[in-house]
């Protein structure tokens, strides 16, 4: 079956498929998370359940098993790998509101405004300690090796965008390279894994190439959605990153096209001087008429393609149309 | 031969007789960390490299290292996991110093001070990443197992102290709980993963044992030097953790022993509402009449004792007498 991104024809594409697939074995790396979030310190359990418990999707873990799915893999040992998968993203979390001086996620108050940041750091720390505690026990060197690995490109990635704050002429290929890191790494390392643990590993390339893609293409909408107006689909509110003053691709775009007002508010806005109302409406305006959102989503459905012809060699089936079906929801969640 | 705990004849107990024993596979373990601290991303190197080049004594490898002597290991598998351990510690002070905003750590301006805290939470990431990658390398998922177990352990340690700041009726039980934690998890586990690398499965709970009451040891004494004049010793200053309200076992006898004008001061200190230089001159006259430093130190010993104790069953010869030594050192080094 050769598969290219569409618009659905009789409904919208959806996460259904995917979260019906891998249900049964989210029972069991739910029932994982919740065991390994205790602790003897009560405040592990309270502050991560706040974020663990808050309304994510778990949708890297469920990369995971959808993909040990899409491998005809039958057995249990990647439950305490997607589990891993997930602290490590919690952990990530954690640590990104701390960095970011973030009050709101998902539509909740952030850990690090109810406990403080030193406990965000210190849980977040816990939580990446458990995740490879859990990578140990699944047995597997080379699980170990992908997801660790994933975690340095993560935390330079981290560092990376840091070093870029507030810099308006950053270059959109340092930027592909920010969120490639960030959040795609963890992406294609939770699709990678499941070959490892399906022992096919002539297929972890090909797992990896469609997280990889997956994630630049989620990334890439999430920055999107900031600037149009039926944002809060994913939780997320719509004017966050600009008030935040990041750089994302929508501003690079909207920047390099500008005139020299345009350049001039952009700069204003990203070192912090231009946040209220007014100012993220005139954002909106400029990232519209200079086609930025439009093309950001036109980039994410290019990264969306290349996630779904990654899947090309794999057989046909529920689990490979899941995996294309998310790949439609993620660069269609904005329509 | 049997060892008991004594003040040298001819020479002050030194960490000298280690460093000599284990300076060869230091330097590659050095040449380790200089590599692996290496990244595109140049804060990374800069930042991680002020802390690691800043004057520590790399203790905690050295413990790997000297405890695989100990065992007649003549091989390099070790080296990756000196490493790894080194790494650990070092992100645990990055994000320390960020949780108990300190500006200084052994004379130097601390990482968060200089490069923020978002930097230094960063780093401390990347550099934890980096550590389970080193282990990985290693190849000994058992290896992985007691590291992995530690940094968890570390940080719920960290977790546990940070909820009992500033109660002035901190248990001794509960002291000796956090440091167990935060610090001898550490410690432990860099002895016990030389039994792994050896191959000596049966040598492991008696490393373990060594470094587990080292570590103890080490940090009643770091907690009694802070109200001893000629502190310094260890880079720090007297005077650091009360000015900070931190909570330590002379605190804890003080405050026990105190009579209510006692009480009420300590409380006000750990409070934060006593910390000028006379609040501190009285504190340090307080614990000196309670006899609270000196049965710290005494409890160190005690520690201190344990430790040597436990390396009872291994050959007599220059890497246990360096391992004793080091114990004496570290009991022996505020006097």
């Amino acid at each position: 079956m050769s598969v290219t991104l569409h618009r659905f024809a009789g409904h919208a594409p959806s996460l259904d498929p995917m979260i019906g697939l891998v249900a049964r074995d989210m029972d069991s790396v739910n029932d994982v998370i919740v065991d390994r979030m205790r602790s003897e310190i009560p405040l592990i359990p309270e502050l991560a359940g706040h974020l663990i418990a808050g309304g994510g999707k778990r949708l890297r873990p469920m990369l995971t098993l959808a993909s040990a799915r899409l491998l005809g893999y039958g057995g249990d040992r990647h439950h305490l790998l997607a589990a891993a998968v997930e602290f490590i993203h919690t952990a990530t979390l954690l640590h990104d509101d701390v960095v970011d001086g973030s009050d709101l996620r998902r539509g909740r108050r952030t850990a690090n405004i109810i406990w403080g940041n030193p406990a965000s750091v210190l849980v977040g720390d816990f939580l990446f300690s458990r995740s490879f505690e859990l990578m140990v026990e699944s047995g597997s060197l080379r699980a170990l090796e992908i997801l660790s690995n994933a975690s340095a490109v993560i935390a330079e990635g981290e560092v990376n965008q840091l070093t870029a704050v507030r810099r308006v002429d950053l270059a959109e290929e340092r930027y592909l390279d920010i969120i490639g890191a960030k959040t795609a790494a963890l992406f294609a390392a939770a699709c990678r894994v499941a070959a490892v643990v399906a022992d096919r590993p002539a297929d972890e390339a090909a797992l990896d190439a469609y997280g990889r893609n997956l994630g630049v293409a989620f990334q890439l909408v999430d920055d999107a959605i900031d600037y149009t107006s039926d944002a809060g689909t994913m939780g997320k509110d719509a004017g966050d990153d600009f008030r935040e003053g990041k750089m994302t691709l929508p501003v690079i775009l909207a920047y390099a096209r500008g005139d020299e007002a345009d350049r001039t508010f952009w700069r204003d806005a990203v070192e912090g001087r231009r946040s209220g109302d007014a100012d993220f409406a005139h954002a909106v305006d400029l990232v519209r008429r200079t086609r930025a959102v439009e093309d950001t989503f036109a980039r994410a459905r290019h990264y969306g393609q290349q996630a779904i012809d990654a899947l090309a060699a794999f057989d046909d089936g529920a689990a490979k149309d899941a995996m294309v079906e998310a790949v439609e929801f993620a660069v269609a969640r904005a329509y």
